[in-house]
């Protein structure tokens, strides 16, 4: 028998010797070491339900406990030591402990399976990722709100298929992005609770054959809940997948932000100047300033996605409870909630250094952009607004074809497009009037943007402990 | 001007004629048409709403009203005519109610926009798509605890890796996939929250500049709550997003129980017989029955993925607000939802009909799946656990090697294994007492799964209206 | 038996009745019976070899044929019925063809499998779909390069990071699109050679047991091939992935042409201006010209991609040979044909009506996409680039903190950045001239363009018929 | 400036710090180190090209290649030292290459960007694995083929919709995964020459602005053409998707069979026997022998397929040219090569160490696999196959019904389900005659699975070096 076999946890099963390639393939061990802590936290709380179950005595419960805390230091230290035939985090951490406390060692995993183990261990690990990405992404609400808040004042215009639409607040725009992510966070909050279900005692498939208390373990490790049916505990990611679609759709909320800062930044658009905290430099042109930080935040969205993509698909077609296909679950998960992690701090970063350029934003509001007024104008002397679309139309091409701006039609050239417009319709060339006609709740109005801004503060206030 | 271009919405601005392809490529009607109710029923509230505002006359909205009525009637009864140039459901009703009531249809659309009134309607139409999909998964739910309460009493056995692993009880199997459907149900709700929030009165981009009465339309239309941004309302598409990732999520389930199905109603396996109405025959081999159903919900699985993961990457990087990019969203939301309204009810079908074969199943129970009984046997004689793993191993291997199975090794073969081994062993070979074990919550024992389908009951009640 | 089940193709097999749903979610005739004429042409190829092998006698092969033909002729004619039980076009047309001529049309099947007729027939359609596409993409190429050597001499800024980066030639942005689409051309031709293999004579899964003489179909059905093994032939569908796959890659690069086009309309760059024909309003905003066209087009390369990755889903982990899970190919493949059919003639529309704005093109070069030249000014006076690239983004420094722009620096500021800057430097300031040293192959400079276009014009010929 | 910044590419330009996050963010060292090889194999050549143009003397020339090979050494012995500031690869060979031979280094990117840097180095990288991937694919079908030729004689059951179908030869469905196989080597032959095109040369964005010799630069690097048009040369990454897609299909013919052998080597069909060396036991059953081997592959087609949803997302609509998002390219095309050449030798170790069970395979041969023989009994008495099939059907049927096997039916019995079946029908009753019938190509007949063997030996020579 090879060297590295002794360590296996069937040793007394094979003859044969495994191919190295195999091996390699096999092992998980390069990345499930992430959740030492986790592996270590689920086995000190099963060692107690083993010793209530009369399965270990107090003394060898006592030896495991303290044993498994010189592992979980070692860890800390960075002084644990992988060797051959660790193929996992779950055997690495039960041979260590093992060269440390000795055979009472063999106890630790009495009717426990790898497989609700390492679902324990996964659970447990993302539950404290989840953590960490709220308040990543509630710190970035709160500097947008903030944001928000100070520069209220400053109009520029809104675009809808990227053509000047309608003038708008810069910090309507801030609050649509910040919307998004709120929903985020709710998302977030509801994985959690399905997160946040123990498996443990679930055993390979079957259950647990000692009637371990699994509400004891459940209160051991803080979960909500304890699952439902071993079969379906020991082989579901659905967490894990509802975790990388999370990662999913809130980097399409940061890629759609990112594209829209991006084209803010052309020269041609002049509206924002990234910080050069988030700006590099090009190795060939020296007046190049890109916008890296959000080219990247933009790209992001694609491979987390990619990561949601790839589980699914090894998902599909799976039979029942635990295939080793599964074993694809972490590395995506990894995956995501790094990418996450790094995005949504760098985002923040750009938001809170972002210099804005308010007369370039003014400079681009254009009459042309109150088109609709001038058709609201209409109809607020009864013309239906189809007719009043249609008129105000005119006016638009009229002004196209004299080479003008809207604004500077004369009174005659207007009443060519309805005779209704008189000369009070000069009133319409006034982008803040314009804009405070919005205020209905969810508008670009002053009142209404504050309302924006005091409900994110309330509910921000509720989702920060 | 071309025929086709009379009844465009911004009929005063064009002047070149538009490319029949292009006019196709750019038209909607034909999907969208499936929301002309919900459409009608916007409007509605709409006009209501105008009234309160004083854009319309009591009289207008009244006509309007009775119009939208015909209108709906003409839908109803399949007399509706789409003429060219109705390029999508809401042209095309609005272009209808001119010709029945004549110009104060042009008063309808004020201060609205398409923008918040097409997301308007998918959140309606939505709302009714996830009543229908909850329904049929309660109802398979419902099917499949049912069945397993009367099966109960037949054991099989559990796989993992697809190798027999330990005995199990069939109604076990059935319960591990009803538990993933409850999760789905849970989910279902959550995103219904999402989508119940109303959007009218966002306008295109910057909100509605008559300060309608958006609470008023809000109760109108009975949505929870109105959104708080209207560039967000107007431009986020999340809960289409969410609604075909649940989509995939929800399939992905069933293409794991379809996954064990197919490979349970093998000749090799014998384990089910599928019922005749969700079977098909060869057209060339007159001997063939194949579980056609099944593959079919296999495979849609891909399917709905495919147009999750479409719709995100069409998502990914679009700028802010309305971009004519999120016309892909109906199309994917129509056919996640017919194709999981037909897959779920199939399912039921299927497994309301499905017989089974308790005889083969207690054939393919076999001693050696009790191995790790007969390491529990030496664990409950104190033996650590890794160790009586490593003797029963050793049984199993001896039985190999004398090619007799692992309940006809002598009591010295088992002495070999381990000295501890006495005869009261015999006992571990009992299918029954194995599974009987697994009572702690989540297994297999009777208990045990008894109170896994009382608890779906109960949860069963409280999720039916 | 219920009505529907009378033309099942396995008649003679099933006792029990359908679910009409089941009936529903299995039919294909919905959609497969765009392959009409496939089906025809090879059941017509079949019944000759049939005839060759003794199995139909002459007689009877002519009235099969006849009868096929008038099959086809229905079918061309709009007057095909397709009846209850029909629930493929395969059953459909057999089921009509023995209406016409009786039983003789039972003997068309003899050896013959829908497995091998089905993957015939959509190899033939998709032959015959891939030589449209293949004009289509060559229509768009020939346009870009008419395009790109008429307008040769207008200058723009070349963007990295969409920041100013360079001054390239028009035409060279143009070719860099219509080279991309080459690689399309290059890989279409590929995957035909693979979609050009034979099946037919597979049968289910074994083969075809008379001894059909498969090179003769191959030749009546202009095959380059024939598939190698029956099991295979049956139940592989890479030419379909690959085909998905097609179109996902052609579509993101007109994605990416898009994307470009539509910030250079923007009225911040005003580089180009789309024709009206390609053009939509707004519903509400009278003055909006928004690029639907575009936004579609970028669209599209997520919805083709989405059936892609469906499909791919649902192949991943299908064990071997025809399982139902595989007719998700054809609403697949018929839909990326038709998007990719669309979304190309309208590109071309697009680019053969879009007017471009020289001078606005022009007004947007400005000095600081000189800085390399500065450098390069220095490295031919045998400055390292390394220190180049610094002395030139210190002359930039200097601009900026001076507000000037960069050829405004006087020769003393440009001194202070390094002392070999000299009174000649000012020759930099000249776009053209910086445009003419990129004349290596594959560059901006004029000839390296036209030599572009000349290599293009070569390949087109060579890619036509 | 902080010390880190001291080596950044565009040195003279930022007065700014980088935020750590940020600077971590954006470096790419971490991976794309792995083209350290490609780097200085570019770079030589470069430089060669630079002295031609005389913009390096010979001198320096000679000392930048005399550097290079030093960096190359350490790199090879493991000596190289990444440096805080070296963000790529490209900065860390140049750092090192200045550090070592002085200013002179300086000169070695003039004219270069890296831009055409990196994508030269993918394409150098890529050109390399496609070599090995290539080996290890073709060596995985030489192991089939001397596998099919040995176990030709070994009969079993053919499965459609995993239904017993047809008796075929155990090499047929061998063959039927080499030929899938020889597809995938087909398409990298074509990718290949498409990543084969060198970029260098192109600058930025507008070329080479010093007449640099691409032709030489080719040569020297072994490429077959040169790119056409520098935008696209630097902005394309279509031969990275083409890669993903490739590992992705290819991957999906190695899951299909990793399903089909999942299944057989199940103890209900007891087909084949996984060897140990790619099988893994369970932590808790000592019983289990799991094929983890090939469950790991299934589930590769996945996560390769991930990679590829992933890069084809950020792709989508970016702009023209080199865009930050851009650099997700490296960490999929590694991680697509690594899996697949990891998947492809387990795979071989699988095939070539698997042990078949001729006897079950045997003994799962029933007779109503011949259902479609008996039919064709009648078709060769001049029954229309229609008839004949339902008459077999009817057989069937009444086998069911009497719970006898389909031989056993009488003579008396068969007469009811057609009187054409006289005495000489027993002769149907025989496995290898039937298998013999399908003499046709590509069918399971002896001779037919011969000349398969025969064509791949023949393919095998073509494509071996």
């Amino acid at each position: 028998m090879a060297g590295s076999e002794l360590n296996k946890l069937w040793g007394g099963r094979f003859v044969g010797d495994i191919d190295p390639i195999m091996e390699k393939f096999n092992a998980s061990i390069g990345y499930d070491r992430r959740m030492w802590e986790a592996d270590i936290q689920g086995s000190k709380a099963y060692v107690k339900a083993l010793e209530k179950a009369n399965l270990v005595s107090t003394s060898e419960m006592e030896d495991i406990l303290r044993g498994l805390d010189s592992v979980s230091e070692e860890w800390s230290k960075g002084t644990f030591e992988i060797k051959p035939g660790d193929e996992d985090i779950h055997t690495a951490n039960e041979r260590r402990l093992k060269e440390l406390i000795g055979d009472a060692a063999g106890k630790l995993h009495t009717g426990r399976s790898r497989n609700d183990q390492v679902v324990t261990d996964m659970r447990l690990w993302m539950r404290n990722a989840i953590s960490v990405l709220k308040n990543d992404v509630l710190q970035l609400i709160r500097t947008m709100v903030e944001r928000a808040a100070v520069e209220i004042d400053v109009l520029f215009p809104g675009y809808t298929h990227m053509q000047r639409a309608q003038p708008i607040r810069w910090s309507h725009w801030i609050l649509s992005h910040a919307v998004a992510l709120t929903r985020d966070i709710e998302q977030l909050d509801e994985i959690r609770k399905r997160v946040n279900v123990l498996p443990l005692g679930s055993g390979a498939i079957a259950g647990n054959p000692f009637g371990i208390n699994r509400e004891f373990l459940r209160e051991e490790l803080c979960f909500d809940a304890i699952s439902i049916n071993s079969m379906d505990a020991t082989g579901q990611r659905d967490f894990v997948a509802e975790f990388l679609f999370w990662s999913s759709l809130c980097l399409s909320h940061l890629s759609k932000m990112a594209e829209d800062l991006i084209i803010y930044s052309t020269k041609e658009f002049s509206f924002v100047t990234l910080s050069d905290a988030y700006s590099t430099g090009s190795s060939l042109m020296p007046q190049k300033k890109n916008a890296d930080s959000l080219e990247l935040i933009r790209s992001k969205a694609g491979r987390v996605f990619g990561r949601c993509a790839g589980f699914l698909m090894t998902l599909k077609g799976l039979p029942s409870t635990y295939n080793k296909d599964l074993q694809e679950d972490k590395e995506a998960m990894f995956d995501c909630y790094d990418t996450v992690h790094a995005v949504v701090q760098v985002a923040t970063g750009v938001i809170s250094t972002l210099k804005i350029n308010p007369s370039a934003m003014q400079a681009a509001l254009s009459p042309d952009m109150l088109a609709t007024d001038l058709a609201y104008y209409l109809v607020r002397k009864g013309v239906p607004f189809r007719e009043a679309h249609g008129c105000s139309g005119k006016a638009v091409v009229l002004a196209e074809s004299k080479n003008v701006s809207l604004n500077q039609l004369t009174q005659q050239d207007l009443h060519s497009a309805s005779p209704l417009f008189d000369s009070d319709v000069s009133a319409v060339w006034d982008y803040t009037s314009s804009v405070e006609q919005y205020y209905a709740p969810g508008g670009t109005a002053k009142n209404s943007v504050t309302a924006q801004i005091q409900h994110l503060h309330s509910w921000l206030t509720k989702h920060q402990k």
